[in-house]
């Protein structure tokens, strides 16, 4: 398969939508956004697995980073792609070929960015982070992600979502003592233990801390319970699954110590982490990124690979065509004006002197 | 197989565990004790399936039962049977083979008790109430097990348990509203919602009424507790599954109306329920036996089938050697002077004049 890039943006989108790239199965994408950028005199390409880095090399004194992945989460009756009414259907129109489409068409036409400009495209951000292309990149080329500032094309609809939360999974665990519920005063029930839990959860107050004039919204939820043997016994068990959502104001360790505090007396273990991404919207790329977009920036609640650019150091946004609602839903779809738009204003930025 | 009647009572409690008969494998044993009645002149035998009824009729002015299941839990690595300082090893030495094997005696060598006998060998009491024996006997031929007072011959270490607590088990459900665990702001939780539930059961203060002079002692236990969707989804059902046991004196009805007030405000639905069973005491019948065991009764707080006999309104009680709470152990064991002793103090009731 290769790509035909004299067409437009929202015709590549539906290209690039017609290349089934579930996770695991990213070969033919990766092969045609690589024999595109080969062949573009003004890129340096390296490949690391289904993973694509192409560098603009101007000697510019900016450098930024526009990313984004080329797989997408399991089929789901939703291909090939459909061009309705202004808005293209299909398995990852939102998420995000609508992006990989914008940047591969200015990595391609744009020969003299006033910013030096590294494009990545990566695999396997769907599934888990150990076989996340940017998280390899991070590790195995770290100078090739190198920059002031970086665009992450996930799906915003066409506006800036600054910064991410971190995310933080804990099991909150009761015990007890197993006896016959029909002597149940021979026991200690670890369910009814688990009852003060649930109620600190209901009674929580969530932060909303203001950063680079961003108001972000924490949250804490219990996202499983369980508990019990048999149903004639009394459970020595409970477990409560807690997933805590925390403004990048918070690095992990404080969101852990918080959690300790929060569910102190309780046996608490951290199961799953990653860290927030802070804004960084006072570096000067990006101010003048906000600018060219419109002036406006929101927070960004859920979680995204931005925070793994700013933990290279390299603040971050999420700027792409799309609903992230829509991400992931077998009726996943985008205006097309949204992809229009967001390459008019990447190239605007980039060309503006 | 066959039984050597010759022996003594703990001897053939041995025989009768060697015979293995695990639930809905009671053929064997069965044939083994009708082939034993058959050829008792003073009794009238009729057999439904695996089950046993055996009855004199000597017009005596009052009947009682003697009831036993043949069948027992799965084989654990418990057989065959071992006798060593007193005690005998095995599967069903406690549940309840020490007990069919006095009511065995008994039926063939008391030729003239003082009341009228049913004596009840009966199968697949460990499994199913589909499949209970006495049930199926109490719905085929009632008339078979119409009596004054019935002896369950459960473990009861040799004492006596009267009658038995109810059990009825609920699920109580919350519902709440899917959402991103980013998003929390946008959804409901329904395990947070849970909360108020476990700690009204943890507040829960039992009811320990007196009846027939026997303290009963309630119970209301979550026995499991379930919710949960994703790692990073709000749950929107979370269901808290309950048993309640309750006190003889409560009809299911009454527990079923507790329950629904007690939880009032969420959704109950019953999914299990037995009654319990009245101790009876008052009964001439019964009060001569418990003297003739040495005047004390203990209430009986986990559910037997001495409710089957309470709703074909015969009082009933528990009466057996062995220890309640080593029914269904791998370790199970019974002193062999229980079995002589629940023997004895049967026969001399049945003798007294």
């Amino acid at each position: 398969m290769s790509l035909d890039m004299t067409t437009d943006v929202v015709e590549l989108t539906r290209q690039l939508v017609d290349i089934e790239s579930v996770s695991r199965n990213e070969q033919a994408i990766a092969d045609a956004v690589e024999a595109v950028l080969v062949g573009v005199p003004h890129l340096q390409v390296t490949r690391v697995g289904h993973s694509i880095v192409a560098r603009t090399e101007l000697g510019r004194p900016d450098r930024v980073v526009i990313a984004g992945h080329l797989d997408t989460v399991p089929l789901n009756a939703n291909l090939p792609a459909r061009l309705e009414d202004g808005v293209l259907h299909g398995l990852g129109s939102v998420d995000m070929k609508g992006g990989v489409a914008v940047a591969l068409r200015i990595a391609t036409t744009l020969a003299e960015p006033v910013r030096d400009v590294t494009y990545v495209f990566y695999e396997a951000e769907e599934i888990d982070a150990e076989a996340n292309g940017l998280r390899h990149l991070s590790l195995s080329h770290p100078e090739l992600l190198g920059a002031d500032f970086a665009i992450l094309m996930e799906p915003s609809n066409a506006g800036v979502e600054a910064g991410c939360q971190g995310t933080m999974r804990v099991e909150v665990r009761t015990t007890g003592e197993r006896s016959h519920s029909a002597r149940a005063w021979m026991g200690v029930n670890a369910i009814h233990a688990a009852a003060p839990i649930l109620a600190k959860l209901q009674d929580y107050t969530p932060r909303m801390p203001v950063i680079d004039g961003l108001e972000y919204h924490e949250g804490l939820n219990a996202v499983f319970v369980s508990g019990g043997v048999a149903g004639n016994v009394l459970p020595d068990e409970c477990v409560v699954t807690v997933n805590y959502r925390f403004a990048p104001d918070r690095a992990e360790a404080e969101a852990e110590a918080f959690l300790r505090d929060f569910f102190d007396g309780y046996d608490v273990t951290v199961t799953d982490t990653s860290p927030g991404a802070l804004p960084g919207l006072s570096v000067p790329a990006a101010k003048a990124f906000i600018d060219a977009v419109g002036g406006v920036a929101e927070p960004k609640f859920g979680w995204t690979d931005v925070a793994r650019f700013s933990a290279l150091g390299v603040p971050a946004v999420n700027f792409g065509p799309g609903d992230p609602l829509l991400a992931h839903k077998q009726e996943e779809h985008v205006p097309v004006e949204q992809i229009v738009r967001c390459e008019q204003q990447l190239r605007a930025w980039l060309e503006a002197r």
